[in-house]
């Protein structure tokens, strides 16, 4: 088969053509959430992105294998190997068992993925349930001279590594910069005195007394560090070697330079063949975080109930926004985009519906683009949506002009701009039109009260028509008559 | 805490006073679903059962942890402990990786349970999630002499345990029987000439070549029995002895047999105080299963998809149905019995509607019982769910009756009923309105609608009148005049 997708790999900095190990096949890893808290907007981008490579390289005939995990246990608040794990930490705060945060957030997380439209993933492995194969290649490591046990945990040996491999190739870190500690604060951290070296990082931590979550090794009692639960989750179900690994910028150091080290060190093979890394999301400007009071969940984006937001956006909104901006781009968030991205996409959905209305012409008028060629273009182009979209708004422009009388489309153009909305704007890209609940219902409902106030309007009703606008308000349904009918929109 | 629930505990065929083991906290087990196919009728019965008891031990003020668990690796094929694993096997079949099966059906079953209505448990452990757990307690179990490797496979000796223990006890097995084979077909059984005894049953198996799901174990590759997981789960999230353990009636023997032994084998304690088994369900007076063509999944009930099915059934009117009959009663599905559930429960909704327009009077008419005294003495006397919805249907028939004119109800008595409902209508029995779609939207314009209409019938506008109903008739609404007003009612 070809392969016309190219992708900046962010391992070689390059715009690489991509071309699967086995194709058909593609396996596609991408670090799934820690679940110890409600999904927020962190969470939105690098799920969007990835669910639209998926959903591109399935339309291109591709059969990928999508495995993105859940970290139920193993994450630290710190990147440092010290300090609390996030998720038991939660449950102590609130008085459950761990595994009842993970389950109460596993599930928020699952209804925010379905209301943003991503697909499920092919598989979906939990931390926890991979203890042993974690251990094994915990071990593993050892056996290569690569890791060490001290006082009951084990750490992986970057300087030992080093002498062999480039620790850094990915995030462009520098080990002596790292083992110098270089522009952290000089703390003295928990643990920190058991590694060789500054830059060691855990593999296996010994559990303290106190700690619930713990499971039994060749190192006594203990759990998992972080990032080997990665290594130990994408080999299983994709190999010693796959093709994209993908995950939020934020994760290239020291998450993913580390599963780099980690599957090098055990399996002698290079884990990943394209890296790839969407940008960060940035609040009017500013970075998110929890102190800062700008760390907005996605459930309260989808209420309004936020100080810092003006009203309620739907899913759709939030997800026609992140694809208005290219994955590798840093995106900032505003109401302003935000309402912007609602009546864009809002723009979008009409034009179908116009679409469906249009009277075909026996010819175009002259310069209809090859709309679906230039889609595929930009997102053969690193996966392009921003300038995929711009095309799809050429087409709507030309949909809205042809119900104006303005051009002409012929039955078989029609055709081929209703196929595009199905395969790229509500496949490919996964765009719905979800403001307005249960559709089929509705529509059928509204199509009958706008042809009683037409009617009552030619009988010059007008006491029935302002009823069934008042009505229709107190819904936050409005109705607005346009050149070539009427159409509602709820608010 | 007063104690006023009794429950019929399967072990001393009992009805005992339900006295948790750390008031108010309650644990409760329910074997969950082996995902190697799409969630059926069979499945449907014991969640809305435990759900149900979960619901009104919560109402009660019970704190309950709800524990069932996801069966992704280990139940073969046939009892007696042979045959493929259910899931590879499946996985095989679909050329897909296990795991994908296993992500596939859990997704399916999740929406199944969420479109009955069912909340999700506390916590959801897979069996593969807990390999670790499931070879610590086959450890302590050899230690404890109960059971002995053979060829890579452990068996628990149910010989040795019977010595002290009476392994039968909740089933009412005979243990000469189960080692003389009576009753089965004398075939030669895979594995079984490794067992000292034919009644001795898995713990752990060694894998074969072709198996894809196996784990490294103090006995080589290979991978858990079925029924040790549920002992490895139940322990690990609700203590060595716990308050519930609930499944079906088919699950009592092997299943939650050696539950007992292995525990009791394991921990030297009685796994659990108080064991629940709803009752089978039949279609047509016969008994469902694949072979008879009469195995029906929840999708084909709920889309009428299916060829002895006379139309599709709501979700709600499969849970309405089951609860109509007490989870220890046998229960016999046809398309009469459905008929009459979805018209029964639809009777309920519609008299919530009219208690909303029901007109307070000063004092009750004579003789209106405590509804809410009756259904809780039902569901206290073993969740007897058919009593408790007999007195909802009084209540229907007061406050119908009150509409009417009939009766009188006060001020008072009506927002106890509309208490009531929230109660247990939609609170402990789980009960709703799904047949209308987005009800708040829907609702909001079926009102203007109804509106206009009569305005326009006041008017001897019956063009208008007419032209609405024959609109809302190619929705499948129907308008019905009343007495009191108008109802609607989609078909």
């Amino acid at each position: 088969m070809e392969h016309p997708v190219y992708i900046t790999n962010s391992l070689t900095r390059q715009k690489e053509n991509f071309i699967p190990l086995n194709p058909p096949h593609v396996g596609l890893y991408v670090c799934g959430p820690t679940v110890y808290g409600p999904p927020h907007l962190g969470n939105a981008r690098p799920y969007i992105t990835f669910d639209v490579l998926r959903k591109y390289l399935t339309y291109l005939g591709y059969k990928v294998r999508y495995v993105r995990n859940i970290t139920d246990v193993g994450h630290l608040e710190s990147d440092a190997d010290e300090g609390e794990d996030k998720i038991a930490k939660k449950a102590r705060l609130e008085q459950l068992e761990p595994m009842e945060i993970v389950k109460l957030y596993t599930d928020l997380f699952h209804l925010a993925m379905e209301q943003l439209n991503n697909d499920k993933p092919s598989i979906e492995p939990t931390a926890s349930g991979h203890i042993i194969e974690q251990i094994s290649m915990i071990e593993k490591i050892i056996a290569n001279g690569l890791a060490y046990e001290s006082n009951g945990s084990v750490y992986f040996d970057v300087t030992q590594y080093s002498k062999q491999h480039h620790y850094g190739a990915l995030s462009g870190k520098v080990l002596d910069d790292l083992i110098a500690g270089a522009g952290e604060e000089q703390r003295v951290l928990e643990g920190q005195e058991e590694k060789r070296n500054r830059a060691d990082f855990a593999l296996w931590k010994k559990a303290m007394p106190e700690h619930i979550m713990r499971w039994p090794s060749p190192w006594g009692l203990g759990f998992p560090g972080w990032h080997i639960e990665c290594s130990a989750m994408s080999s299983k179900y994709l190999g010693e070697t796959f093709d994209i690994h993908g995950g939020g910028m934020d994760l290239q150091f020291p998450h993913h330079e580390a599963e780099i080290a980690q599957s090098q060190g055990c399996n002698h093979v290079a884990p990943v063949k394209y890296w790839m890394h969407n940008n960060m999301i940035t609040i009017d400007g500013k970075k998110m975080g929890k102190s800062l009071g700008n760390f907005i969940h996605l459930e309260q984006f989808f209420t309004g109930n936020h100080p810092l937001l003006t009203q309620a956006y739907a899913p759709m909104t939030i997800r026609f926004f992140m694809l208005q901006a290219h994955y590798r781009s840093t995106l900032d968030i505003s109401n302003q985009a935000l309402e912007a991205a609602e009546k864009a996409n809002q723009k979008v959905m009409n034009a179908f519906g116009t679409l469906h209305k249009l009277k075909p012409s026996s010819n175009n008028t002259a310069n209809i683009p090859d709309i679906r060629k230039q889609i595929t273009t930009a997102l053969n182009d690193d996966l392009n949506t921003a300038i995929a979209l711009s095309h799809v708004f050429e087409m709507v422009r030309l949909i809205n002009a042809a119900y104006a009388g303005i051009e002409q489309l012929s039955e078989q153009t029609i055709a081929e701009f209703t196929s595009i909305y199905h395969d790229f704007v509500f496949g490919v890209l996964g765009l719905r039109n979800d403001q307005t609940g249960d559709s089929s219902d509705v529509t059928g409902l509204m199509d009958l009260i706008i042809a009683i106030r037409t009617e009552a309007r030619n009988k010059k009703d007008f006491a029935t028509s302002d009823k069934i606008r008042d009505a229709l308000a107190q819904l936050n349904i409005r109705i607005k008559d346009e050149k070539n009918g009427v159409s509602w929109i709820k608010d």
